[in-house]
């Protein structure tokens, strides 16, 4: 893909502009910086976040199969159909927010096809166990890449300005634990937490199952093991979800999207994408710091600053979705409020 | 007044209504927490956030004649005005999140009789210095409180169940710094920051005039100084906007409304209404702790946790609008979430 850096020509003018408003300088804080972010992304002095898009991307893994979480894989697609009546966490806080959803099965180890309200892109029902071989093959990373990208052209044709994504996955946290090792250098045992409720024997077992996994992995691939090429991590170890979430974030930044980056799993994806594209993460906003073990270190990893921190570890891209109305009070800011002339106000230092 | 603590007989159905919807246990985090809480101090299972208002409260300080403050006293005015015009701060993200803004002239030094969408208040046009006497006397105090009551039965009167409350008052860090110190038993220095953008050497002499007007005031306080009698403190240093906030924090609690409490300045009243009446806190929402030095601890006095760290620090209860959408989807989880039979999933863990 071909990502551009944000052009910085308007930087300095949009900056002006927000100094200028009614308020003491840097009083509206994170605010002011998201202010900043969106214009630079759509390159104007009047950003707005039209036609926002929730894409929930669904898939099974076959790191399930070694009991690394605390949910069987079944409800990944009782879930999926569960969004389909309104009824999950993912659904109330698109009604609130105005959101667009659209629930994607990328993977999903059953068959949807045929429901009302769930796109069909199923690769393959779920990936293979990387225990012992890699999750997908070349060309279903491949797939699994375009359909992030299509499904965000299909956001944009019907004039969307702002995505987020969320995923459905059951055992996917083991995936994300491992990009978070790999790509941030961290010790694995520090990348690994309790995923939706694991106790501490559960976590001991993941522990162990990844560490071993990694280790068969380095075993396959010959010479410098330093040395990470994100796009055969991003192929071993990923989910059918993950990689179209990959996809889906890079095709948003190609597009000059503001991508909305939810927490653990969306936060790996995020970093997975920069690690391809660098880049991209021009476009993202990071919403939110979850619970889950090691979420703040992974976003040291970018140097990112949550906007949220409220203990969110459903999933779904919640924490995204919940974030939305700061980015709407910033645009409205830069919008809206008065500047110190048409305020008559006089200038406070 | 007669606030009654939360009356918490339905904790444990609402506890296992928030356990049983479908996410696993915990999973929304704070939003959890909200829930409960907002349920407790409705006492129902299905709570609503009807017809939230905002108060903006403006008064003027004799103290500012010190040079305590970046600004001079007019802007306090200018403001009042600027907000009926619909172009600050607060405006913006009362339209964003349907609060009905009402403008309230507590105590500032100009007249703004006749002004449109300015509700006349006034006690005195400003308080007295309080390096050399009390802001204000004992009728003046009543008469401040009185006006929060009065704000909030009206917004009773028209259905609202939560009400946020801001400020508008040059110089109204400092008297809340002193509340800071006296109330939470803090060293002074430790209260004072750069108010709206103090510089070193201001913040230097504020120091100095704040910590000369509390030993003026000691003196005057015979016997055991470390006893601290709140109202006395209230009433000797508060600003008239300050005592009407809280009033009407501690009759929101009275009348089982939600209490959004914002920033530093509205953190102070909070502290003061709990000094008043313990069980007032069981109805406020702590929604932000911004950059104003020592707003961290000041929340730390009374164990509260904010839900949102933007490093606001404009004021006029603008941290407290941009958290309500967090309180809305607590709400909209309680009552639109599926629960785990409803929607058919197999029970997590």
């Amino acid at each position: 893909m071909n990502i551009q850096p944000v052009d910085r020509s308007l930087q300095a003018q949009l900056q002006q502009k927000i100094d200028h408003l009614n308020k003491p300088k840097g009083s509206l804080g994170r605010l002011e910086e998201l202010a900043l972010q969106i214009g630079l992304i759509q390159h104007t002095l009047t950003p707005s976040l039209n036609h926002p898009c929730h894409l929930l991307l669904g898939g099974d893994h076959g790191i399930e199969r070694e009991g690394v979480s605390v949910s069987p894989r079944e409800v990944t697609w009782q879930q999926m159909i569960n969004f389909t009546h309104g009824g999950g966490g993912v659904n109330m806080f698109c009604r609130q927010h105005g959101f667009k959803l659209r629930i994607v099965d990328v993977g999903v180890d059953y068959d949807l096809s045929g429901i009302d309200g769930i796109i069909d892109c199923k690769i393959a029902r779920g990936t293979r166990n990387f225990l012992h071989e890699a999750a997908m093959n070349q060309e279903e990373y491949e797939h699994a890449m375009q359909v992030g990208v299509r499904l965000v052209d299909e956001c944009v044709a019907e004039g969307c300005q702002v995505i987020s994504v969320g995923e459905m996955g059951i055992a996917n946290t083991s995936p994300s634990s491992i990009w978070m090792s790999l790509f941030g250098n961290i010790p694995l045992d520090e990348c690994i937490g309790a995923g939706a409720g694991l106790d501490s024997p559960g976590i001991s077992h993941k522990r162990q199952v990844l560490a071993e996994a990694v280790e068969h992995y380095r075993q396959t691939r010959s010479g410098d093991t330093a040395k990470v090429d994100a796009e055969d991590v991003i192929r071993y170890f990923g989910g059918f979800e993950m990689v179209a979430a990959v996809g889906a974030m890079l095709r948003g930044a190609e597009r000059g999207l503001v991508v909305l980056v939810d927490g653990f799993i969306m936060t790996a994806c995020a970093i997975a994408a920069i690690r391809l594209c660098p880049e991209a993460q021009d476009y993202m906003v990071f919403t939110h710091c979850g619970d889950e073990s090691g979420h703040r270190r992974m976003l040291d990893i970018v140097g990112a600053r949550p906007l949220l921190n409220l203990g969110l570890r459903l999933g779904e891209g919640t924490g995204a979705l919940c974030a939305f109305p700061i980015l709407d009070s910033a645009v409205r800011m830069i919008n809206e409020m008065n500047n110190f002339d048409t305020a008559k106000i006089t200038k406070y230092f």
